[in-house]
Order: structure tokens, then sequence, then C-alpha cells
């Protein structure tokens, strides 16, 4: 029996061409090609197909990729009615799980999962995740649903079916920014799950539903909603250093920080916090930004030291909360992104397939009897 | 970095109290007691406590657990009113999964990961997931609902919901025994996928969807349908042997033979034959039952020396025929039984946590520009 490493740090579970990770440089490639290159000059959908085919797009490539995605922006009509019927206080991330699943019921054929089969289905899934997200923070509003608009982006048109209204160009462009860089993250927890399920040969809706699952995780996904309550839970920037320093007093852990990959800056906190900076300002929301780097600042000085850096999580807080998006919809925003990549894995996997399958190592008793319950 | 085992083949990834498998030596124990004595001594709600907690319970501990089960067999009437709008032609599999993530939506502490919250919504999961699946049964065949009956144990509360009308003793019997057999089987794939997910601090809701999802898959509980498919095209015994001599000669392989852990026969399958010999007998199925060992004689000159027999799929085929469940039913009741085994190492991993977060090896290429539309 093989040697047990906890939470299988470590071990090797996959080999991938999809996206690379140097924690201790702090570099993020994707297929090859250092995320600051696509945060500065890609698109989601772009960077989308870029990882699913591990090549760039023509212009007519993109121009019939882009096409098919925006011609998928509606759901089922089914789905839409369990949408209106859904409890309105249902937290988002069991909603679009729930949604997300649903979709596997209007499909003919669900558990296809020939390759050409997974991507036109993951391509729908790409599409309608942000609908179902908008149709449900619609409905709980009380407010009527705006249909999608298939001229747009799909950042785009997620800020305008979700508020109303089109979003400014340097919404759509952070928001687009922040949806390339979450799209892929190497062998994080949801994109194992994704892979650990189409190993058993299920379908990508079964796939997505538990990545999602996976994802809504304080430890995985969740993060970006600590990073905010915390911004919140400090009055101005002039708090922040007590706030930070009263929380390592108590061992606390500071959201944000720290990463069980990098050890470096995470080169996506980079990107976000430029990007953070300009929302901030144009959206008169300078002082969530202040406070961010107030509390960065006290971070560098204590814990830089012992490789605890901003992680994504940190400067998406900001970013998001700029863009107008509520607390609840951060995560849910990650999974819109993640959806690129999960289907990178899935199509990986599935092209060169073997059922996960490890071992456990048993340590309690052997050979006890059925004891009969009136002896007990 | 660590070595790449594909599948995690060999890997250790978890290490557990609930259940042990030998499979050279053909044993399974949960918990320490052999599976064969539980499938003759025990009820499929004492299995489930005994591996929630360890150790077998009292007279008064079983009368409480049992009581408490059954008072939660009823769903939120917002998840029966979804159950009346799923598309009839939905498959059970998609159905449920999508059916129990959205009981996480009228949980008012969905996300509630301390140990009793889990314990609490497992015994929820439990109790409600044949009411779901009997719902969706009904509902796809136009027929009323038949609501849950708290005097049953649930295995007769399924068959009845089902049905309509109280199994015999010898059924419900059988189902139970079927349940206890497909509790638990150390770190499959849907029993990995749980512990996964619920490593990020996820919910038990996120699990157990993400399991149902994983348990989809063909080389997971979804191969049971594949022996029953197997045995509907054998028109007589006297046609197995070419029938399984053609697909050996074409490198097919055996629905029901064969399994990455056995190497020997499953102790589940020798306890399903017997079961279903005498179930098949009582039922008018013994045509079933003879086309079953006829196919097991050959497999058993033509494989037995390769370590390939029958596992757990092959005879809970025919047991589940008999009991009347339809084909496509199989395995969402393989569902039932595993919700007992998925809990309680959601229960397990809980109690002493590490986020599962593998490497990946990386095999494609560094440090590529971001090429221009134009240029390509």
């Amino acid at each position: 029996m093989g040697t047990y490493s906890k939470g299988l740090e470590g071990v090797v579970a996959a080999q991938t061409k999809i996206s690379f990770i140097d924690g201790e440089k702090g570099v993020l490639e994707y297929a090859g090609v250092p995320i600051g290159q696509l945060a500065s000059h890609s698109t989601f959908e772009e960077t989308v197909f870029f990882l699913w085919n591990g090549r760039f797009p023509t212009t007519p490539q993109l121009a019939e990729f882009t096409a098919a995605l925006r011609a998928r922006y509606g759901v089922p009509a089914g789905v839409e009615a369990m949408v209106a019927a859904l409890p309105k206080d249902a937290e988002p991330m069991h909603a679009i799980r729930t949604l997300v699943s649903a979709l596997g019921l209007y499909d003919p054929k669900p558990n296809a999962i020939d390759l050409p089969s997974v991507r036109d289905k993951a391509l729908s899934i790409l599409a309608q995740t942000p609908t179902l997200l908008a149709y449900f923070h619609r409905h709980r509003q009380g407010k009527p649903l705006v249909r999608p608009d298939a001229s747009l982006t799909l950042a785009e048109n997620f800020l305008y079916m979700l508020n109303g209204s089109k979003p400014t160009p340097a919404m759509t462009r952070a928001l687009d920014v922040c949806l390339i860089l979450h799209a892929d993250h190497g062998l994080n927890n949801s994109t194992f799950t994704t892979r650990v399920i189409v190993s058993t040969e299920s379908d990508i809706y079964s796939a997505m539903t538990g990545a999602i699952g996976s994802l809504r995780g304080p430890l995985h996904g969740g993060a970006n909603e600590g990073v905010m309550r915390m911004l919140n839970q400090i009055p101005s920037v002039n708090d922040a250093e007590k706030f930070i320093q009263d929380k390592l007093a108590k061992k606390d852990k500071i959201p944000g920080f720290g990463h069980r990959i990098y050890k470096a800056y995470d080169p996506r906190a980079s990107h976000l916090k430029v990007l953070a900076e300009q929302l901030a300002k144009d959206t008169g929301n300078l002082d969530l930004f202040q406070k961010s780097t107030a509390i960065e600042a006290v971070m560098n000085r204590e814990k830089a030291a012992k490789g605890i850096y901003p992680n994504v999580d940190f400067y998406s807080a900001t970013t998001y909360h700029c863009i107008g998006l509520p607390l609840d919809l951060f995560t849910p925003c990650f999974v819109i992104a993640r959806v690129g990549g999960w289907s990178a894995h899935a199509l990986e996997q599935l092209a060169d397939n073997r059922l996960f399958r490890p071992d456990a190592e048993y340590t309690g008793p052997h050979n006890l009897p059925y004891a009969p319950i009136a002896s007990r």
C-alpha cells in the first residue's frame, strides 16, 4: 500500500496541458501563456476557446465560437419556470447548483460523453450559467427577468441581465478580466472534483454540479465572500492596522491571504490589484481599495517572510463590489469563470480516462461479531 | 513532485474506520463486522446507525434513530412542487441529483458543517431520497403521489410509495439486504467525491449532489443497469453461452464481472446470489436467475483464473428486477443505500479535515507569447 498524504498534498493526480502553476515563483500559465498576457490582451471567450483547444482561435474560429455561445444564452422554459418557483431566500450557490443540475433534465441526450458532445454541452452550460444566476437574482428581488441580449459579450450580457441596464465599458472589462483570471488553476478542488466525477464516465451536468458544490466551500471559492465581510467590518482605512493585528494576535486566519500552492505573490492578485484600484476610483469606492492596501501593508510586514501573500480572492472582493455585485454573488460569479476550466479538464480527462479509485488505509478493528440487540 | 499513478490507483487518499476491503481474499467489513453478518442479521436502519457511530445501537438508541428517520420521510412542499414540474422523460439519476440539491434550498442553515448539524441533515437526506424517487416515478407515470407511511421501514416505505401497495415481507427484506450490501465500500469514486467536496468545508447537500453525479457513471453505480440490459438481450438460458463467447471473442467487457479491487468473489455478490435465486423463484423470474448462473458458468471457465468474478452489480440486477424496480431505478436505488455510507465518510472527513488539493504534472509548453489575432 502507498504512503498516505493527507489531502493528497504533493500527490500527482493527473497530467495536464491546461494550466501550470509555479507557486515558488508566482507563475500561472494557461496552456503555456502567462496569465498576465491573457489578462492584458485576451477576452474571456477567447480564453475559454484557448483552454478547450490549446491554441488561439483565428478570427473566423473566434467568430463562430462566440456566435454559438451567444445563441445559447437563453435557458429551457422548464428551467426558467423552476427559477420562478425557487424560495427567494435561498443561497445563490445552492440555487445555481440546482439549476445547472436541472439543465440535464432538458437535454435529450444528457449522458453523451464523446468529446464533441461534451464540448457542445459545456458551451451551453457556459452560456446559460450567467443567465440562470441573473434570473435567480431578479426573481429574489421581485423584479422582472431581463432576457439575454445576444449582441453582447458574456460579461456584458451578465451584468445587463443582472441590473437591467448596460454596464459601462470599464465594468464590462473588469468583469471580463476577472473571468479570465478565475477560469482555471491546476488541480484545485473543484477541478479535481470534475475530473473524479467524469472518470466514472458520468455526464458533464453531474460533473459541473459537483464542481459547483466544491467551489461553494469557504476553503475554496467561498473565500472571496470572507474578504468582503472583513472589509465591511473595518470602519475606515485607519482602523485596518488594529483590526488585522487583533486578528493575528488571536491567531485568526486573514481572509484573502495565503494559498496552499503560492509561496509568492499570486500573479492573479497583482492584476486584480491594478484593476481594483482603477475601478474603485471610477465608482467612488476608493476607501475600500485603501482599506485593502492597508491590510496588505500590515500583512506584508508580518507574514510575507513566511510566504503569505494576497491570493486571488483578496482584490477580487473589491473588484466585484465595484462592479455592483452583491456579496452572495461573488462565488457564483467565480462559477461562471470556472465552468471554462472545468470543461477543459473534463475534455482532457475523457480523452485519456481512467477511473479515480484511490485506496483508503483502514485503521479500525477486524472480524468483529454481529452482536444481537438484546445483548448490547 | 510525487510520482503519478493514473486514477490514483494504489494511492492512499484517506484513513478510515468505516469499511475495509481485502480484494484478494474477498472480504468486506463495515467497522470491523463482516458484511455477511450484517446482511444476515441486521437491518438497513441499524447498519446506517452502525456506519455513522462505529458501534451498534442499543434498543432505545435504535428506536430513537428509527423514529427520527421516519418523522422525516416527508419532503418540503417546494421540492414536492418541483417534482410535479419535472419533465416526465427525464432520467431518474438526473432528477434525483437535482432534487437532493434542491433540498438545500429549503434548509434555513444549509451550510452548517458542525458534526451534529451534518448528522441531522444527513438523516433528512437519507429519509427523503426514497420519497423523492418514488414521487418522481409516480409523477412520470401520471399517477397520484403516495405519501410516505411513517409506520414502515425505509425499504418497505419506498416500495409502498413506488407501487401504491404494501410489498411482501420477502420483497421488503430483499431490498433491505440490497441496501445493507450497497451502503458503503471503501474509497469508491462517489465516496471519494463526497470527501473531496466536504474537504472545502462545503455543505452536505453539495457533497451528496456531487456523489450522486459520480454514482451515475457507467463505470460506477450505473453498471447494474448494464447487467439488466445484457440479460434482456439474451433470449433464453440456452443462448447465454454463445452470447458471452461472442462478446469475449470481440473483447467486449461483460457487465457485472470484474472489479478494480476484488480479485476474488465479491462477498456482496455471493449474498445477492442466494437472495436473487429465492426471489426469482417466488416471483416467476427463474429464467432470469438461470441466465445469470449460465453466464457465471461461462465466465468462471474463461476468466476466473484472471481474477474476474461476478461483482455486486451482477446479481443485484436480477434482485432489483424481481422486486419490481424498473431498469432506470436500479442506480437511484443504489443512491438510497449509499447515502448511508457517504454521510459516514462526510462525518469522518470533517472530524479531521484537510483540503484535498493534489498536484498535476504539467506536460505542455512554457512561456508562450499571446499572439494577436490578426497574426494567427
